[in-house]
């Protein structure tokens, strides 16, 4: 992914860029295809009944993480609240999702990765939170 | 809009339909289009230089509705802690975008417009928080 | 939905509508909606394991309705080429998703709702491509 | 960006992955975000106002391989004829958006690098698609 490259020519940042909220950006747009997968194939699992609560975060989780990555990429204007408001949404999500792919992380190596993933995404939106703070 | 016809028929709801829950879907739906014309209308104008805050909250906005329409819509499993996080950045989001096309509403009527439709945004989506309280 | 509205006080539409656009762009609105609760609803049957070919129709529906709203809401500038080939794929789209949701219309009645709606969609999106023809 | 990995392990799939369509979906989660940078980096130059077409193509880019990126990535029940169109749709999206921005690469360095990953993007799309074919 070359969003770094990317954003540092943006006009409004001119090389000062923001590693952390990068760092996030990038791992919105991973985790928001690995939820996506993960949804997928527990809908193919032959026990998907017992998965149905996983499907359901995984798939909030891929739209809140996709509309994160967008926001946050924006550096035109300013919007500080929205992006605040999404890195917090975005972190509830990966965490929730997280915590119910690792019930089924033994059974589905889909979930074990999409734990790993979620919880990325999540250290990856606190941080950039952080950033944001000073 | 059949968001009510169908939300009614979902296994979960059984025709216990939280109306200012799909009110708010609704008027997310809505308002993602309305915000995406008004960017783009904007970014048509000749004073398009003076635009650009409008033009980024507007996109920002369309990102947020459409997502928090998505998860909104969802009655399969539960995901209350992230719903609320984003009926709460969708009504940031409303209201910063009220706000700035408010600035241009005597200018362009497609402000006027965005400008009222993100008003009942933010209002729907803080009435549907309200509903999830109790 | 205001999107006749709003799309008519573009600067580069003046009043100028094009009316089976508009009803396309409204009806790829909806049926993202429709589709998105349909694939849940799907979700939450006790029999979710007949339904997940229907479920994932759905899902790929939702998403290029979303797409195909967004982009033929956009008259800034000029993209017909790709706006025709997104009404296209989402007359395909809305075309499968019908056909799969007509098999179960008897059972579920959102599958019914959202073949319903799926066959208005395609309609809407054929009629905007001829649309563009002349 | 985990694709690979987590593809592999879809119950449909089962290690048997499709390298060319899995690039593909990589590439398109890529150019989503290379396509939204440069959007609204031609967004913050100053001289906005002759940037409209590479805005607008970039924003529909986006869209295009956003959605397509997610509908690639599913493997539950079948959907080749959706596959097909939306390869088809981010081919003719990415190319006509490569094309504009080669116009701006040597004033703007977002709209060289952007070109080149929507050049790479429609190449992959067009490999996706001749392993569909056989």
């Amino acid at each position: 992914m070359h969003a770094r490259a990317m954003i540092s020519t943006h006009p409004h940042v001119r090389g000062q860029t923001n590693d952390a909220l990068i760092r996030c950006i990038e791992d919105c747009y991973d985790c928001a295809q690995t939820c996506t997968t993960c949804a997928d194939a527990c809908l193919g699992e032959g026990m998907v009944a017992e998965l149905v609560q996983c499907i359901r975060l995984n798939m909030d989780c891929a739209d809140v993480c996709t509309a994160t990555g967008a926001i946050a990429t924006r550096r035109s204007g300013s919007n500080e609240a929205v992006i605040r408001a999404m890195l917090e949404a975005c972190a509830t999500a990966c965490r929730l999702c997280a915590e119910e792919c690792e019930k089924h992380a033994r059974m589905h190596e889909h979930c074990r990765i999409c734990a790993e993933e979620c919880r990325s995404c999540e250290d990856s939106c606190r941080k950039a939170l952080q950033g944001l703070h000073h």
